[in-house]
């Protein structure tokens, strides 16, 4: 039986609650899993109130019917979880942030020492899951994928405050730190749900694109959105020197003199001011080309599941990438994008 | 045909010579795996002049003979040595090491952001080839086992200057963070080789065992090698305040006062002496109950074997435990130690 299409994104969160009830479940019988010495450090790891997008992608690319949850979905929606969750646990040691989702950080909590190790033993956690499968594909997909978030990383540490940073290298770091783990987070739904590889594909380049769009939007948000609304602290990208496709095209817009301004303030360790920056980037009107940008990458993440409209996931799949065009309307509303 | 027994430790090192030349191979194509970006970065990492004991302890408990060389030993020894040289990464962000084996640590060339993202590249990696042969067993051992070793290292980071540590905390403590990854080289060795589960466990026993004993040396000789001879910084476990078996024992036999004095100095952060202590634990003895302790261990490590005896790696597995016994004795013929 098709899913019926849900009317709105509530309704796409309400039908995989059953998923994410089951994951909540799986995740406290993880915890048991690790040294008793650490249990507690691994429990708070792993205790999120995070947005679990990842495993959203996982269950809604496996859609097999409504309240239909299987074990290895959930299974599969923990192992990029946990990926997830360890990336974190190490990012914020490297911005020295204290709060995250209204909470210390592991860094904060623990010491940044600890915080490192935390972070290696889920990771290890994280594939350890994953070997429980009959066959090592999931281990294979997932350990490469983690490479490769962590040299997307790497990357970006390195190169805070190049201004050297073409396009195509900013597009590079966002495919391999974000893009990557949506991708097989879709891949590993539709393929453990037994659909075929080319339906698995389909999901691959879905996820691949709409992650790209996501890591946009995100960086976006970092520049013009409300810190209550996104809920947690923006501008982190401009003060740590990050940068982003907001100001990217900034510095591509402004006459050679503000740009040179613009360059000496990132290059001297002076912050830009968020305010300024956002003032320009609406004189420049830069947020119209940066919404088309990820109206693109949604566009190809779409496109991609055109040939399987008939299968169970996909009016799923195609909401998850317009609850993200809804986001990103949301930040078009603030005055820096008129 | 069983092995011939060789005559001295060097001819163990001759014998596995071409399997390290393998693994040289196996290494140095791995690096091509990694994104063009971070390669030089991994390549920096992997080409070192470790000891590469995990290796060695793969191919001596999978010995097939001389100069047989079997692609899943070399290819599993990659494996653990890359778990190994993650952790030392790690491991030298957390103890502000700048050099090791003559040259700067990954910490001190990249700094210490890049070097957390690096670590868990090498970790990824290692789990990727983990996830190449045609079952999950070596993906679940090495990821289990990795996370023992992490949870090990947590434990004994948040330990430092804690002087409540009993001899109980402190086996469980090397039990993971070195036994445990000795344990499952002998054992993937053996596995790998086509032997019997009966011999893999033994071979398994063995290397926890010989983990252990290695560990105490290991402590040892931070307290009393001589650098030049060891080949890295000593007496840093005295600095950072890490309660090691020397230290503990050494607590044990002293008077009260001494007791006290010597707490203090560990709480108040202000290091110990090195000579001064060296020189307490010449005057207390305690050199001869290290010994004895790694003498125990070595021995419960060979009683593993001996039920095997005819099976072709256990000569050289004994000469491992012969080669760190000589070592040991090496380090007695210090002053401290008489």
């Amino acid at each position: 039986m098709p899913p019926q299409p849900p009317r709105d994104f509530a309704g796409l969160f309400e039908r995989v609650s059953p998923h994410m009830a089951a994951l909540d479940r799986f995740m406290r019988t993880e915890v048991e899993h690790f040294e008793p010495e650490i249990r507690g450090m691994a429990a708070y790891c792993l205790d999120t109130s995070g947005k679990r997008l990842r495993p959203t992608m996982v269950f809604v690319s496996g859609w097999q019917g409504e309240g239909v949850v299987s074990d290895d979905l959930v299974r599969a929606a923990g192992v990029v979880e946990m990926v997830h969750l360890a990336t974190l646990v190490h990012d914020d040691i490297m911005d020295r942030a204290e709060i995250r989702r209204n909470r210390r950080t592991a860094a904060r909590e623990f010491g940044p020492d600890a915080a490192v190790l935390l972070g290696d033993a889920l990771f290890s956690q994280a594939l350890h899951v994953a070997s429980q499968f009959p066959t090592t594909e999931v281990c294979r997909l997932v350990s490469e994928s983690t490479r490769k978030v962590c040299s997307g990383e790497i990357m970006q540490t390195l190169r805070r405050r190049d201004i050297n940073i073409s396009l195509a290298d900013y597009r590079r770091m966002i495919d391999l730190k974000t893009a990557e783990l949506f991708r097989v987070s879709c891949f590993l739904g539709a393929r453990l749900s037994g659909h075929d590889l080319e339906f698995a594909r389909a999901a691959d380049r879905f996820g691949h694109h709409l992650g790209i769009a996501y890591q946009i939007y995100d960086d976006l948000a970092d520049f013009v959105g409300e810190e209550q609304r996104i809920g947690k602290t923006l501008g982190t990208d401009l003060a740590t020197g990050k940068l982003t496709l907001p100001l990217m095209l900034l510095l591509e817009s402004v006459s050679p003199e503000e740009r040179a301004a613009i360059i000496a303030s990132l290059r001297g360790g002076q912050p830009l001011d968020l305010a300024a920056s956002r003032q320009r980037m609406q004189e420049m009107g830069i947020g119209a080309g940066i919404v088309r940008a990820i109206d693109e990458e949604l566009a190809i993440s779409a496109a991609a599941l055109k040939p399987h409209a008939e299968r169970a996931p996909v009016a799923l799949m195609l909401q998850l990438g317009e609850m993200l065009k809804a986001q990103v309307a949301s930040l078009q509303a603030a005055p820096v994008m008129r």
